[in-house]
């Protein structure tokens, strides 16, 4: 019922052949650190001296000349006024090295994570998508002929799953493999929904389980045996198996459904949950609010037994701490408390996943946080799963 | 008068800090060969079998339920209609690994090279850039904090100069460093000119001069005893230091006035000159054209002496065949006879610098050329152009 594994021999490439080694960081570690980041963008900013978002920088204050965007730094879009007839443009962008295996997965979820921080904004229209990518120097012409089109498929076929297309890009070469593209929306004003609203009384939706990065290693650690030695007290091979076939569904899948209910829902407002985690998105769309809100976070929905794993590696993902990087995340979305379940609810009824009411908008000072002690949720990996391919 | 050359001393660096170092491929190199991404673009394509522009790919034919894009694949941008208004994206990207030791000047030429591709549509108002980064993981903190931030001031002021402004984009790390950008122009269908009707009697015009991989290359070879000692019986090292400033002042200037005035001067036609060289992009321009023309170029206009060092070197670089690479190089535009020279005049009177007659349009097949025994026009570096910057 699950995918089938990518295999090599398939494909008439060496049987130890790993997408993943294509590259000498994974996930959260291809991001710039965030301070780092915060300073080399200094010089790109005019005024606003927020947070960044997620490797992801998109700017608030202009000069006075420009149209001023309607959503600033710190979250992963930018919200511009155009020219034209009341119109904005919506745009994302985002790279990635590879973190799963197989190659067409990898497109999809490149893909499907560029799409998601202009979803986050509620724009459910995207006009055109660019693929940015690089191969490998370290790779064969043969590898390099055999993966570089299933990377391309996946990546287009998830463009069309989004109701859009690939009309352009770049392909240039590098010593690790790059993935990823831009997402461009031209929309009125009522397609576009400001993040910036939450009231006290609102509560907190996530759409996806948390713990993505966490099974992407566990399954690379099925080939260290120093790593797996490590955990396999705690977890087994076929668990690790299930969890990265969930993550890889997880990753894959578009947040556009989420995103168009949030409209029928009257959602307040909401942030895709990328590279700094499930706190870090919380954080920066805290910040962003208009009122004088905190967001108190009760419950991690987690894939199943990676709160296990994290907890034998000594917490050093931060999955319980939600400081965990996530790729292509769910949706963290701000809603009316009387709406909440019939959202998460159509979301079931709508894609066959579970949605997450996961915590409250409290009187406060623009912050996130989540209680001491929050109840994991474990997540399971349905054999139904595999279909979504 | 010219720029004062970049020195790594003056921001406490090691005297041989190079910004060309943190990367094994420049230029021309960068691109992935054409048959290759030919290959790798078959996955993308659903009918259109042309080429594909440089390194770039845009896309022709889609699926009969999405809009048909007006320009298709070989050129380096796309346009496509949007829902609203009968209004039209016309969007570009590329990246650059360094070129030049100045990483300020680097930035301006990525934004100038990134823009360049909206400008040879016709369309002048772009309405957002975002900016796509990769700081080396060869750089120390020291380097990084340094370098970057000069990278970033260069890609925004050339935005700046050019009306519109970066407002997003993504910073990762990469063994190599990266520096380039996405350009989003949403028009009217009159801001745009579609570059597919050339006829009879046309002429080509070319904005700036050829050279720009030879001139970057000689000013290399300056700290390279073995490759100097090859070339130093024909040019002078004070030679070659006017050259590579004139690159660079000619690689970071905007095509936007010579975008506005095809539009004055009702070109047919056109395409900037990148990584495929001029006879490359004639070539592309010409596949696309709908009347039977063809392209024949007699003149060519190279930065002064480096024609000398192709021949010196065996012609290795293909300036005189037409085939070397250019980064951010002119717009070749098609405009009616009769026309030409004012075009040219009206450049040279809003800007300071020459445009030149290169070629004419006659009856044929749709392809390009470059006579025997073309004249090389030497393009010398004037005194001004240092105050550019």
């Amino acid at each position: 019922m699950y995918r089938k594994y990518f295999d090599p021999l398939d494909y008439n490439l060496s049987a130890d052949f790993r997408l993943t080694k294509l590259s000498d960081l994974k996930g959260r570690g291809c991001k710039v650190p965030r301070e780092v980041l915060h300073r080399l963008l200094e010089g790109l900013q005019t005024a606003d001296k927020n947070g960044y978002g997620d490797g992801q920088h998109h700017q608030g204050i202009l000069p006075e000349s420009k149209p001023t965007p309607v959503v600033g730094i710190g979250l992963d879009s930018c919200v511009i006024p155009i020219r034209h007839g009341g119109l904005f443009l919506v745009q994302s962008t985002a790279f990635f090295y590879p973190l799963v295996d197989d190659p067409f997965v990898m497109g999809k979820i490149a893909c499907a994570n560029v799409l998601s921080d202009v979803y986050a904004m509620g724009a459910v229209e995207v006009d055109n998508m660019l693929m940015l990518l690089s191969t490998s120097n370290k790779m064969t012409d043969k590898e390099r002929d055999t993966i570089m089109p299933l990377i391309l498929q996946g990546f287009k076929e998830c463009a069309e799953e989004a109701g859009t297309s690939v009309q352009g890009g770049q392909t240039v070469i590098n010593p690790w493999l790059i993935v990823g593209g831009v997402a461009t929306a031209v929309c009125t004003q009522n397609e576009i929904i400001i993040p910036e609203n939450a009231i006290v009384g609102d509560v907190l939706v996530l759409t996806k389980p948390l713990g993505t990065q966490v099974a992407v290693n566990a399954h690379q650690w099925l080939e260290n045996p120093d790593r797996w030695n490590r955990i396999k007290s705690v977890i087994s091979e076929d668990d690790v198996r299930k969890a990265y076939q969930r993550a890889m569904n997880s990753m894959a899948r578009l947040n556009k459904i989420g995103a168009l209910l949030m409209h029928k829902y009257n959602a307040h407002a909401c942030t895709d949950v990328t590279g700094f985690g499930l706190l870090g998105h919380a954080q920066n769309l805290a910040k962003h609010q208009k009122h004088d809100v905190s967001f108190v976070i009760h419950n991690l929905p987690i894939i199943a037994k990676m709160a296990t794993i994290s907890k034998a590696c000594g917490n050093a993902f931060g999955l319980l701490q939600g400081t965990s990087a996530e790729t292509s995340g769910g949706l963290l979305v701000v809603l009316p408390r009387e709406q909440a379940a019939a959202y998460c609810k159509d979301i079931q009824a709508q894609e066959g996943y579970q949605a997450w009411i996961i915590g409250v908008v409290e009187k406060g000072g623009r912050t996130a946080k989540i209680i001491d002690k929050p109840r994991i949720i474990e997540v399971p990996a349905k054999d139904t799963e595999g279909e979504l391919w």
